[in-house]
């Protein structure tokens, strides 16, 4: 369904002719990153007597995530995984609140920055995708490393056929290198692949190089008071508010 | 169980004590690709009157395989993928038999060469790997190339993690690259991976670089004559029958 001003309805089931493979952005789209986040760093904070809301201080870290690979994408710095930016991040923000960070054991900091591999998917993620994938072939294609999009799929029970995204083309989303590899690493030309996301940008990215596109509205991925994306800025393929809803959109 | 004149009693579920991932080698060892490849050829060798028997036909693709891999291991040739590979030595044994290879149209060589993403796994195979999943993750560690990988796993019900293996390496088993980097794709140092075979060469190469080994025997993998790989020539670490008694001795 779509929250656009002029929308026009989704289009039925052959809003995906054609195309025979869906790939996911994840963070978002697929799992719910803020809480996963916060519950996992509650517990640190708590030990490490860091008096930050550990909700905050998820969208403290969320927030270093686009400049951390921004670095990567404009060629300042040479590709590296996402796991490693994270961390970097995570010490970032922790500086920030006045944490020495050299007094945390470096296994304890790298526990933490596990965190991302263990996130629980939007309640509506795993059937859509078992649904989804009776029709599509499906794969993560994020900008998560393929080691934590491997373990956060055994975490939440989401049964990708395969994993592709940033590390399989060694760049970041939106950077056109990614989609493309992406659609090479399937098989596929880009006009048979399908682009899920519930950002914009990422779908705008897509499109422009010949991806299909599925808007999934997340409106509280950033929580209660989140202002992006909460609305499709362009006509998309699909629109809808969950991936059970894509999944009936597109016949599956 | 092992074979070896001078075999020790395979170890229990501990022979893969601290192991996370299981890397898979695929074709011969999760799927038969003899009858597979013999079934997608017999109509096609009718139908162009090429007068030969569709498993010797197999056999005969089959041998061109490690030849082929073994320009781009040595470096004479570049990086290409496996299908490549394929469709190039389907050319070649086509001509061998004195068919006019222009006269047969693209589209239908493309189409038999498809057949190696269509390959029935043995029957333990689907039952093995699900009870592997639940104690390790599970992918496939294969020459093949991720597209076909893909559509191999939707065919066949192979329900892997991820795929790895000499496309994500741009490398071919046995050598180390392959190996090595597809380890460092699941985040594991090569102590922590167990590679799965029933090719004692691919065993020794991972054991080699500090991986753990399982050998699979698939006697009739090249058909009811094979004389290669019918036992294990080193002592590896577990040595069963099927991928059920791999589970078996793993405790899963």
């Amino acid at each position: 369904m779509s929250h656009h001003p002029e929308a026009r309805p989704s289009h039925g089931p052959d809003a995906m002719a054609g195309v025979e493979f869906l790939g996911f952005d994840v963070f978002g789209t697929v799992v719910d990153w803020r809480s996963g986040v916060a519950r996992a760093a509650a517990p640190f904070l708590d030990r490490h007597r860091i008096a930050v809301d550990p909700l905050a201080f998820a969208d403290e870290w969320r927030a270093l995530y686009q400049p951390s690979m921004e670095e990567v994408r404009s060629g300042r710095r040479p590709w590296v995984r996402l796991d490693i930016l994270n961390l970097e991040n995570l010490r970032v923000v922790l500086t920030r609140h006045g944490v020495a960070i050299d007094g945390i054991a470096a296994e304890d900091l790298a526990a933490l920055n596990r965190c991302w591999e263990r996130l629980d998917p939007w309640p509506d993620s795993v059937e859509g995708l078992t649904r989804l994938k009776r029709r599509f072939a499906i794969g993560a294609l994020s900008n998560g490393h393929l080691a934590g999009m491997m373990r956060l799929a055994r975490f939440g029970g989401l049964h990708w056929d395969i994993i592709v995204g940033a590390e399989v083309a060694r760049s970041y989303k939106p950077r056109p290198e990614t989609y493309l590899r992406s659609a090479e690493a399937v098989g596929l030309p880009p006009a048979q692949v399908g682009m899920i996301a519930a950002h914009n940008e990422d779908l705008r990215a897509a499109r422009a190089l010949g991806l299909r596109t599925v808007f999934v509205r997340r409106p509280t991925e950033h929580g209660p008071a989140q202002t992006t994306d909460l609305a499709p800025t362009e006509h998309w393929d699909v629109e809808a508010d969950s991936l059970i809803a894509a999944a009936d959109a597109l016949g599956c």
